[in-house]
């Protein structure tokens, strides 16, 4: 065989044929009206109404390839980009997708990119319409989510009253203990810590929002304010308190997670800093009207006051609450 | 006055405020329902579907910070995504975009070229609905837009039948004329070439779509295919070929450009070249199923015949067609 025939780098297929390989096969989610291969993309919404959010992910800030296989780091930029669009109460539909890359990156890393984008896409519910790509010093990715309203109202980060219940979906502090796990290229110990370390960096590396958490909540369902847990528990439930114009309250009991206890014994680190301050997890955190509103798989983690910002116990936190892009 | 009461870099004024700084006192368009500041943006979508395109663009790759105005590059970023919208005859409501730059970028960079696109986007008819911000060890800008299809079938590029008169709106290879006048550093001469070269790198920098010509079209005319310039034309046509089971024979005389053969007179190139194989001019080019459809503003170029491929004068070209990305 020659190298022609199975070309091994990007330039050495093109960007038409690349596109072509990455796109065959796939089956398109019933909301995409049209799919890859004309000036636009065609989608459904029947809502009247779409919801749409965006991020990009640039190699060495968002994800690192010693760390990451490619079909990790595609799950994680449509899991983090449908997370948002759940966190609306909508049900995600569609994606499309740029990817800048060097023109020596392998075909297979592509491939196995768009695969677990691909699979991502589908868990949520939706597929990948459309996109691009050019040529980058290095590896970026934007992701552009689209969501179906299914009729129903929105939900904002601004309808928190005080009274209300903050409870949240998912796990807290896995990433940001897995992240940790990698920076300090911890040892493997013996006995049990050994899976809770791959429990977390498993977490790190791909992150698995509960979607049918909220999108499969009753519309009867009391729930006043509605964000997904993506820059820090502190800086997210801030978010809330603002647009809402109230206080938030932690109880750090709700909290506790011995998954966590047994990293951080490990790191030497501290289990709430991480559960308080770690992103990427992209669990869903809620206010109900209350406790009785708060449903099944959902757990109760504080209350919603008059005044504002966000304490734990009762105390406000010093440090920093969350992600910050540009520090 | 302190540096920190007008910080100067991105670092130091840091993501949030640098949002609510280029979002403040922007005036959304009336298709965008809830706009930045939650989890996702809200548009509405009254046809019960919407046109979705996205293209990523790479500093030094698609924009050179020598050439171009922050303003420059923000109208273009926009121009070209809108010109995909309006190339499938939809409206464009709103445009999501993600920036990438380092730390060290000025907050007066980033304003300027929110303003560029803040412009384009509403010469297109839509507002910016939302977006990301991220650290990135160069300038990378993500626009993804979406139309409106008003009720009316997108229009693809697979109509185009034998027969069909091709036309153009808009300019052809005045974009690349203007690359090659900036490439070739080309000293300014006298008499009035230097107000033609000026022409062209202005094209270069800011493409200007002719939107109407697309949007104001009567929904009787009988357009078959449509598509926007941005690879090339041999490029662009030949998708439509492709995409439609024809072949496409453009006259080269209909194309002729007698500001193109000024510039090319100074540098030396040829000005057929340009306007077969530039691309980034985002002039609209269709199929209308007989002459008296072309519509005032359009100019015919050629016709569609049985067969494949594009030639030029019933010859086919050799060379490159347009742009490959990894090339």
């Amino acid at each position: 065989m020659t190298a022609s025939s199975h070309p091994r780098t990007v330039r050495e297929l093109g960007e038409f044929a690349l596109i072509a390989r990455i796109t065959a096969d796939r089956k398109q989610a019933p909301g995409v009206l049209l799919g890859p291969g004309d000036d636009a993309a065609v989608v459904a919404a029947p809502d009247g109404r779409f919801v749409v959010t965006t991020d990009m992910l640039v190699q060495d800030r968002h994800f690192r390839l010693d760390w990451s296989d490619p079909e990790d780091i595609g799950r994680k930029a449509i899991a983090q980009n449908a997370a948002d669009v759940v966190a609306m109460g909508a049900a995600p539909s569609a994606f499309v997708v740029s990817l800048g890359c060097p023109s020596d990156t392998a075909v297979e890393f592509v491939e196995r990119l768009a695969d677990g984008m691909w699979a991502e896409a589908e868990r949520a519910g939706g597929s990948i319409a459309g996109g691009d790509m050019v040529r980058s010093p290095f590896l970026v990715i934007s992701v552009t989510a689209f969501g179906d309203p299914r009729g129903r109202e929105p939900i904002t980060r601004s309808g928190a009253r005080p009274g209300d219940v903050v409870a949240v979906a998912g796990k807290l502090g896995w990433s940001a203990a897995g992240l940790a796990v990698l920076l300090a290229d911890a040892d493997p110990v013996s006995g049990p810590v050994i899976d809770r370390l791959a429990d977390v960096v498993a977490a790190h590396r791909v992150p698995r929002p509960d979607y049918a958490a909220v999108l499969e909540l009753p519309e009867s369902t009391a729930i006043t304010a509605l964000t997904d847990v993506s820059d820090g528990l502190l800086a997210d439930l801030g978010h809330i308190a603002e647009s809402s114009g109230v206080a938030v309250d932690l109880d750090s009991a709700a909290l506790h997670d011995p998954t966590l206890d047994g990293v951080a014994a490990v790191l030497g680190a501290s289990p709430l800093d991480w559960v308080l301050t770690g992103g990427e997890d992209h669990a869903f955190a809620a206010t109900f009207a209350d406790a009785g509103d708060v449903p099944a798989g959902w757990v109760p983690i504080g209350r919603v006051l008059t005044g504002t910002g966000v304490t734990v116990d009762g105390a406000p936190r010093t440090g920093p609450t969350g992600w910050e892009s540009f520090a």
